[in-house]
């Protein structure tokens, strides 16, 4: 029952970054298990010029698969859907399906403001992002333990469990001011928490991992090494999860879970409040 | 004319992390200058026993504004959907507006799976984005030059013109393998590009600021020294952007822009291929 597998041309536009109706449609399409997508993204979008431009560009696409393309858009201005709308391709406006059912709810009109999505609206907030990226970053792999009482949480794990991405990531996105410590074998084997760590308790968070899946991160790092066997691999995971339960710290397993949602678990799990909107 | 601001309750529901669903929906309603909105994000709704406790947290908000809550989620699942939609909220499912649709499109049915948004479906890409975030921590600030050959793009500027959440950023969010260096007073000074650029002006890319808000946002660091003064501000900018026109380094302006916007034209600028999707 399964059919031939089919290609699309995808074009993401938007008159800001792009980004959101990327993510938007990238897990729309993910729905569609037998279709090969080929997508391309064209960001800042906001004059007629530039729309007729797009409209051509995805009109050239048109033919080169067996069906027409597919269009996400996000643009808050009418007329520029309305130029793009004219292609030949199947155009999905997130503002236009929306919007009109907000202005009826909300008793007014809209703005129709371009590029929304990312605009600075709050310096403030602005200012928390940029100081948590900042935080991370000097306080990455064990640095900087002498501010931990400035931290909001402490990511401990061992080596490639997924500290570094998560801490940055809940700096950029939350701006929440996060350190990371590596439970290195050394540490381990001592069975006892370093005291930076010790004096912080409450605000350590434990990221753990399935030992096979570390082997194969590790093995791409350094193949063939003591640091990427087998059974380093499940000693070090077996003391890390041991460290965290005798000392009641909360802990997730980031296997299977990308960056955003081993961020996003985090948040939720240690009910920080977030920074950044 | 200007309607009395009202207060909505906005809620953010998402079977996955809640970051796009809360990105997009923050987007819409910043058309509307007029209304105050107090926004929660919900975010890995699965089961009928979760979306059912989400229901009853948005129908406690009934009453407590002059309308009817606003929920915008991202539930693959229609079943969920079907629960939240018995709520006394507007409830604006971003799957259900274009699933439909592109079924019909694609002449096959969703696999209704859930949490796609930021699955890990692609780990190549997931490694990339870990490698070039942690290359983007360990080339912050003038760090190991002795790899600029490695780098994709290095951002060149005065301090606090944004290169350090903008490195970040392209790495977390593109998978870019990114690299910064200041231009500090004493570099400028010299009117010469320090070796370690030199050697690779063809990844240079500056980044430059209006004077002005770069004394706003010194001073709020350092207030009232040298580094936040007005002349000192200008001066630098002055001479960065010399420095970009004397070598033909491609630049752009961050004054008003937000850290998605810059990396989202850095890219668009440079015309790098992206790593991460």
């Amino acid at each position: 029952m399964n059919p031939e597998p089919v290609h699309r041309h995808v074009f993401f536009v938007s008159d800001s970054t792009g980004i959101t109706v990327e993510t938007l449609g990238n897990a729309l399409l993910s729905q569609f298990d037998h279709v090969e997508f080929v997508t391309a993204t064209i960001p800042f979008v906001t004059d007629e010029a530039q729309a007729v431009e797009v409209a051509a560009r995805v009109d050239a696409a048109v033919g080169e698969d067996r069906d027409r393309p597919i269009v996400f858009s996000t643009l808050a201005d009418s007329g520029l859907r309305k130029i793009l709308s004219r292609s030949n391709a199947l155009v999905l406006d997130i503002f236009q399906a929306f919007i009109g059912t907000l202005e009826q709810e909300l008793h007014v009109g809209s703005s129709h403001a371009l590029g929304r999505f990312h605009a600075v609206t709050d310096k403030a907030s602005y200012a928390d992002r940029i100081g948590a990226v900042e935080f991370a970053i000097n306080h990455d792999d064990g640095a900087g333990t002498r501010n931990y009482e400035d931290a909001e949480v402490i990511l401990i794990g061992v080596s490639r469990s997924g500290k570094t991405p998560t801490c940055v990531y809940l700096a950029m996105q939350f701006g929440i001011r996060t350190a990371n410590y590596p439970l290195t074998d050394e540490v381990l084997s001592r069975a006892a928490l370093p005291s930076p760590l010790l004096d912080n308790r409450t605000r350590l968070f434990g990221l753990t991992i399935d030992p096979e899946r570390l082997r194969t991160i590790r093995s791409e790092r350094r193949p063939g090494t003591a640091y990427s066997s087998p059974s380093r691999c499940r000693t070090e995971v077996r003391e890390a999860e041991a460290l965290f339960a005798h000392h009641g710290i909360p802990s997730l397993d980031t296997s299977a879970a990308s960056v955003e949602e081993i961020a996003s678990r985090v948040l939720l799990r240690t009910g920080l409040r977030r920074h950044a909107y």
